[in-house]
């Protein structure tokens, strides 16, 4: 039984109360909390020593990582972060100063998105260090996208450039919270979710929930540098196109609009985002199932995201 | 270093914002999010096996556990609960139809006090299991008891029996989520923790926070038939005063009320919640520190709570 086996046994009869707006399923849960014109976002989300991250990481990056992965689930519902809490499972052999430097790679990404850490806990979990991060964050109830919006004849956008993550950018990556904000305020945005399991994996996901098709352009995916260079090392395990479909932790933002607001946004986005780029990548379909178009024709994409449990 | 002086360190410069009310250092987070006379808590809490459960414990006890902890920090702020998260991080060989029965404990409890399973996910932790729970509720402003306002003078009152926990109670505890709104609603309740260190540590945790002493009253501290049992037993290791000074894991709830407030009080309850015992432990006192008379005088109290790294 892979993840999301297990995930839908478990998630088929949770539960609710008129509270919950959208449950498990969506980049965050959408709570209604009693605000007026707005949405509560609740999130949790884990990193294992071994799993997510290896020795080779630094504490701060370990601390980025945990935060920044959380956050990436905000942005991609085009919300404002509140507040987090950290539980630190730490091992039995664990350091105090390595701790705290977990808190302050933490703190430093806190700071500059303007999350507070409002507290959370240390358990023992004695092989291996665990830290769940837990936020809460707000959206306007008009603004808030989720991952069911998407329309066949949308455009399909990603932020960034793909692939490679884990030479670097896994541990060091910003969330998108500005750019996403900034795409809900401008731009009538049908469809969003961050890229964690790979451009595949969760434009399937976008693509279930929506019950839609998409179709993408194999030359127009954004092939992050890390992902060409891997490509063409001798030992090379994956083509760069298929690391950018399927490598994972991005934390890109993909997300669809109509059609026609295609060039519109692309241009507003220049001039707002000069830095980074924004790629359309294909369209959504009303027939189901995940397409590349490529110079040999149209092909159906067999590749998966990410599995937890592989 | 024990777990409270690495929280210490780790606690003494996160960062904040505007949200948050009250951060580290009570049961639950407070945090205001724009709902006219309201606060949101925000908790999280983690079980590990082989700490905090053994294989003994069936996996509907594990979840009912999980859950159980974070309802009865949110019952200690006198909160409402409105929804949690779960992050089950799976050991390698996990079993899905364990994790299933894990649900069934979590859900069971959920319904029971109206709090939605709004998701959460998966990881891998590949030597043990560990769950990790995350609550937002819901409190009136001025309904919100924190640990810091216990005055010199006020009665201290515990729900229920202490010590023992370990030989069952841990595992099957009911939250006293509608005992603390009652008590929010119907008395003046200066200051308010759950039980879960072990009544001397949480007191001084209340202590602490509430810049007071106390005098606890031996013979009137409610001992369970648990802590009885065990205490006469010829391998004792604990005299059942002492299990319920400090065994822990109790989850009742130990607050304080102006003493002209407290046969009042016990009136009420009496007639309120019939079976379930409220008794007058104690008093807070100007002066710092915790004393326990008995028939002998006064004593100083050396006994601290459960600290999870000793």
């Amino acid at each position: 039984m892979n993840e999301l086996e297990l995930i839908a046994r478990l998630t088929r009869s949770l539960p609710g109360n008129p509270s919950v707006v959208t449950g498990a399923g969506d980049d965050c849960a959408v709570l209604d909390c009693g605000r007026p014109g707005h949405y509560l976002l609740f999130k949790t989300d884990a990193v294992v020593e071994g799993v997510h991250f290896t020795s080779l990481a630094t504490p701060e990056q370990i601390g980025h990582k945990a935060l920044g992965r959380c956050l990436s689930d905000i942005a991609a519902m085009a919300g404002r972060p509140l507040a987090a809490l950290i539980t630190a499972a730490l091992p039995a052999d664990f350091v105090p100063a390595f701790v705290e430097r977990i808190y302050a790679g933490i703190n430093a990404l806190a700071q500059r998105h303007g999350v507070a850490i409002a507290g959370g806990e240390t358990v023992r979990n004695p092989e291996r260090l665990l830290l769940c991060v837990s936020m809460v964050g707000e959206v306007a109830r008009n603004k808030c996208v989720r991952r069911d919006g998407a329309k066949a004849g949308d455009a399909l956008f990603v932020t960034g450039e793909l692939g490679g993550s884990l030479s670097g950018k896994h541990l060091d990556f910003e969330p998108r919270l500005a750019e996403a904000q900034w795409l809900a305020e401008n731009v009538p945005v049908h469809a969003m979710i961050d890229v964690s399991d790979g451009l595949a994996g969760d434009l399937r996901h976008l693509m279930r929930m929506s019950q839609v098709g998409a179709e993408l352009l194999a030359q127009a995916i954004p092939i992050s540098r890390a992902a060409r260079l891997q490509g063409h090392a001798p030992s090379a395990a994956k083509p760069p196109l298929l690391a950018a479909l399927s490598d994972g932790e991005d934390f890109e933002l993909l997300f669809t609009v109509a059609s026609r607001e295609a060039v519109g946004l692309l241009d507003a986005w220049r001039k707002q985002f000069p830095k980074l780029r924004l790629t359309c990548i294909g369209r959504i379909t009303a027939e189901g199932g995940l397409k590349l178009r490529d110079k040999t024709g149209l092909h159906s994409l067999e590749t998966h995201g990410y599995d937890h449990f592989a």
